[in-house]
């Protein structure tokens, strides 16, 4: 049987964790949760070369230098990077990879290039149990079993376990991120998992229910394939072709109506480090409670998330909160009011 | 009668506003109670011709650049620098200041350039008051009527009016920074003053009981003058002569020794601005109790001080707070707690 191949998406430019994350060095490329930054650990993530074959990235051209930097090692010296013309969410980025890999039976691996997972044994382990079912032709979906009534993500609904194939389920439904009260109502009653946006699937089928239910985002991804350019491992699809393509997420466009959608839910460590309190809840702190990254000088500080980076952040008698430096903003929140960042973030640009 | 030579006291280099105020431009060289820096609105306060001869300034040769920058309108453009060959407190300073003004009977106004008056009338009336006093011989010093208990001032105790000298007492005492249930205890009896180190005396006055309670001090400066070189307006003592020098304040080499010494009590909008909690004492608010200077961005924000210089600082949900950032450094302690900043000094010291 061929290797799977990972299909890794990096062309996000999220500033949910500004100052530290912007345009030009979005969150993926930033060391978050361990001294490598998250698109190396993904990397890291599918580097078993008997498992996985050379990995497919699709990102953006100015972030070119950050992506080639990473790869290094066996399996990834050779992996190839298709450089998105202009961002299209994630639907046409996954055709974009399922054609370079071949458009056949090969099996990929989706993942965001920005999310943690800490329990690499239990996430191999649902990629096993997703696999068989993959290979028969089901878009397989990892959902996270929920640790909390989160409201931040989408969630989904179980069906019945399929025949003979041992951690997977049907999907009943997808459903938007809840509101509070529905998103206790479906801890308490189990069976609903996080949408994590991970995927395992064979290129074929995802191009057939593209096809499908997206018809002219599958024909313009396939124009734009068709007129790319080389360049070493760098793919580039034709800019008008692709400019020519809808833009929708992987979820909208196909998960949500296709047939033989599965879900194979786990519990892996994992984060979307989607705002620094997320960050917060995943990083180790010190006997006060706090995390204090780069250079840091705290006097009777405690439960508080300080990180200075070239720029020395001193504080005294505060706690309970997040403090981001760097030599041109800071960013001052309590812990807690995170989702603040997007505000001050619209701030600055609207003046700008 | 010949006119008051302002005596401007400009050798401090304190961190009791860093990071804001170092070194290279300590408090009197920054804006911080208007837009002009504390060292012009202390020249401004002494402007008025009619009344001030130019003025002799005391400071670094480090800062002469700051100084010189400054002097401007009639009155300032022909004041004249001593430059300190290091630093002796503020007894020799003074001293040097005597014998530049020629020793004899003209009278001195002593300021440091680091505080703020806001009530200038009131201020000049005390001056008027002082005056027939200080010609008369008397060593004057101006007193703070207080407005709380105070732990961080000097107190004096005033004892009996002066005959025909309305407005002007005796001292009873100088009293050390007092813990705080004395500070208590002297506000509720009445009849102290805090010590602003403000004084109004003759040259000859000052030099005699310097040479009689600090002769070593009184002949090292002489020694230093007579030795001086002179470029512009710029004099500089002699710096092996000075190096002699003991290094003393003028409250404890004179005013705690010195035969007549008086006070003449004021309330005129005073501060020395001795920490960034007594700035936002005497900062204007916005309705949200904030004081915003420099490129600030602030939802819900409340009760805080912020200074941002060459930095953007962002901010939202916090209260109470005291920020303080340039290109370099960022500073945040609840409001209250501003002593804290010197053990940040510190451990920055330490550690370079």
């Amino acid at each position: 049987m061929s290797q799977i191949i990972p299909v890794i998406l990096s062309g996000g430019s999220g500033t949910r964790l500004w100052p530290l994350s912007t345009d030009t060095r979005p969150k993926q490329f930033l060391p978050l949760a361990s001294k490598y930054s998250m698109f190396a650990e993904t990397l890291a993530r599918a580097g078993d070369g008997s498992r996985f074959d050379k990995a497919l990235i699709i990102g953006a051209e100015r972030h070119v230098a950050l992506m080639t930097g990473e790869l290094t090692g066996e399996t990834h010296a050779r992996a190839r990077i298709i450089l998105e013309p202009c961002a299209r969410n994630t639907a046409p980025a996954i055709a974009l990879a399922a054609i370079a890999a071949g458009g056949g039976d090969a099996v990929m691996l989706v993942m965001p290039s920005d999310h943690v997972i800490n329990d690499l044994d239990a996430f191999m382990a649902a990629i096993d149990s997703a696999l068989p079912a993959a290979r028969d032709g089901w878009l397989v979906t990892f959902g996270i079993n929920p640790t909390g009534p989160e409201t931040g993500f989408g969630y989904i609904e179980m069906a019945a376990p399929l025949d003979g194939l041992p951690g997977v389920h049907s999907v009943a439904r997808f459903i938007e991120k809840p509101p509070r009260d529905k998103a206790e109502a479906m801890l308490a009653a189990g069976g609903h998992a996080w949408n994590a946006g991970i995927f395992l699937m064979r290129a074929d089928r995802y191009l057939q229910e593209l096809a499908l239910h997206a018809p002219e985002m599958c024909a313009t991804s396939q124009a734009a394939m068709q007129a790319a350019t080389h360049e070493g491992q760098l793919i580039r699809p034709d800019a008008a072709q692709f400019a020519a393509c809808p833009s929708d997420s992987i979820d909208y466009a196909v998960m949500e109506r296709a047939e033989r959608v599965a879900i194979v839910p786990m519990s892996c460590g994992w984060s979307d480090v989607g705002s620094w309190d997320a960050l917060g809840d995943i990083s180790e702190c010190d006997p006060d409670g706090n995390h204090l990254s780069g250079d840091v000088i705290a006097f009777d500080t405690s439960n508080s998330m300080v990180r200075a980076d070239g720029i020395t952040v001193t504080l005294s008698g505060v706690s309970d909160l997040i403090v981001v430096a760097n030599g041109s903003h800071v960013m001052i929140v309590p812990k807690g009011r995170s989702q603040d960042v997007k505000k001050i973030v619209e701030a600055i640009k609207s003046r700008q």
